[in-house]
């Protein structure tokens, strides 16, 4: 049935909206098809000396946590007594310009204000990936992605624990054109006061199908998008698919298979299958479209909700440019159609694969 | 009172929640202060062919209005019987690759799918605002764009006016870091078969405080924001300034300061006067910017909800980008304050105002 009205809108496009957000996108695929002729060229950097590499780790305030090597193993440190140690795996530090900042002893709190006004208290980190400039997660070693998803996990724990936050965002910025200011490979935590808005809907409209439903709707969403059109690759314990609402050409979402509310969760063993998983899809990305500019957002609770809300992470890739239309109104337009985009970062994500 | 509490927050950001969307924006303006700061370089472009310019009138589809010269005065027209006059003032065209169409007769509704699904029916046209290239709106004379503004007016009304179309999207892309896939000046309208996710959140909010206060939530804004640190600029019957939770640098609306929920309300002198506080505003930027990239979108309704909704004009420049936390999060970060913003852009327009 879903087939014959898709063919109805054959000469038309469809409107698509989000599983649970009130998201609108308009598949307009007719205007363009393949990979390649969203490819761009490859972006020219005139870049200094890097604040992220090793030697310069006085550039950047003290790490909060290290990763160091010991006897094979890892040895969790931090920078101490303005001591620096070199010879980290990974590197966590606060970010030079933080948009949100721990609260501090001295301030004083009022609430009057023309209009809304809050102080921007959090924290905002930056997470060195690796030691090695351009070990971005789509060519490094899994082994080294281990560490990184190990890192998210410590200070997903220790930011979250904080009475004053509430959420913990943790993504990245991959490219200039998709808003990195730094080339090395890195990732960001921002640590809000609030639950921030998608989240909020997401919560919100994922508590009411289960109130109805008895069961979690992402559980749902991987059930029915495992043996469909939009599936890309998965293995014991994640899946990858385009999603039915897609509002950026070739995104991805990322999905452990088990119900789980936030990275905390995962097992050792899922610490390492999801290393694979976004090792082999960001891979495939990689390649496909010659390291294209995107996003990353893991969307994750780490308090309450647990029932209800599954937690996965959602891939943008930085091909066309949200407009005046897109900006106006909060609809999308989207020139790749999701089945498309799966099917070539099916093919993609195997072939990465057989590499890792 | 709203000083003081600025005061302690001087190390700290700011958190502003906008006017009525539940949208929260971090005033990060340590980062990066003056406008030369984020001043890019000019484009360039590598164009063929316009087929927006006079004389390829036939690259395009037909026009279904023209705004034609004749005796010192306008006379509407379209392209008719494969007629396609050349001396045209203003010229409106179905766009190319339409992400919306009208309805067909042959086409059969069923409802049934996995996901949500709706036919992308309405309308989307270009509207090319000038037979000159290049004479876009904050470079053209005043009387230009009184025929832009005539034409918005005229599409508006024969869009709004069809029984499938809910909602009209009247918006610009400026430059191709802002999604514009053209140079030729133009703006853009899409008709959709709902009223967008932020109209309805616009409309909604402003419906509720309506109830509460018997008074229109905007005309108290253009009253709180006529004196003070955000006011840019005014004429008798429009006043621009940079709202107090912008989530862009330099974004700034324009308002009627009477009462209208959409520009069918405009009077003919106030079309004049729409165009000169568009002229000089989107002038100052130009000029203040070199050029900058920016998208605009009328915020408008046509039908009921003219009670308490107030018309608008909202404007983005497009010098930093939204990057992995603003996607997933739905919260933004500002690196200019709107209080910066307005005094730059209240000096540029005055400049501006003194050229036209």
């Amino acid at each position: 049935m879903l087939e014959a009205k898709k063919d109805m809108f054959a000469r038309a496009n469809e409107l698509r909206k989000d599983y649970l957000l009130d998201r609108w996108v308009v598949i307009a695929a007719q205007r363009k098809k393949r990979p390649t002729d969203l490819m761009k060229p490859a972006e020219k950097r005139q870049e200094g000396v890097c604040a992220l590499c090793p030697g310069n780790e006085h550039m950047t305030p003290p790490a909060v946590l290290l990763y160091l090597s010991k006897n094979g193993g890892i040895r969790k440190a931090k920078d101490e007594d303005g001591l620096r140690p070199k010879n980290w795996l990974v590197r966590v530090v606060s970010n030079l310009y933080p948009a949100f900042t721990p609260p501090e002893k001295e301030e004083v709190k009022t609430t009057e204000s023309d209009f809304a006004l809050e102080r921007a208290t959090g924290h905002h980190e930056v997470l060195v990936e690796s030691p090695k400039h351009n070990e971005h997660l789509g060519v490094v070693r899994v082994s080294q992605v281990v560490h990184v998803v190990n890192a998210y996990i410590d200070r997903l724990r220790t930011l979250s624990s904080k009475p004053y936050v509430k959420h913990v965002s943790i993504f990245r910025n991959h490219g200039f054109e998709a808003g990195a200011s730094l080339s090395h490979a890195h990732t960001q935590l921002i640590a809000t006061p609030f639950i921030p808005k998608i989240a909020e809907e997401e919560l919100k409209a994922s508590k009411t199908i289960f109130k109805k439903k008895k069961r979690c709707v992402f559980c749902g969403i991987i059930e029915k998008e495992s043996r469909g059109a939009r599936f890309i690759w998965q293995n014991d314990d994640f899946m990858v698919f385009a999603p039915w609402a897609s509002v950026h050409p070739f995104e991805f979402w990322i999905f452990p298979k088990e119900h789980q509310c936030c990275l905390l969760d995962l097992s050792k063993t899922q610490v390492k299958t999801l290393a694979e998983a976004m090792r082999v899809s960001l891979g495939g990305l990689n390649t496909m479209l010659n390291d294209p500019p995107y996003n990353f957002g893991f969307h994750q609770i780490t308090r309450g909700a647990c029932e209800y809300y599954h937690w996965h992470l959602e891939v943008y890739p930085r091909l066309t440019i949200w407009a005046g239309f897109e900006k106006s109104s909060g609809m999308f337009i989207n020139v790749v159609s999701p089945e498309d985009a799966a099917k070539h970062l099916q093919e993609a994500t195997r072939e990465e694969e057989k590499k890792v």
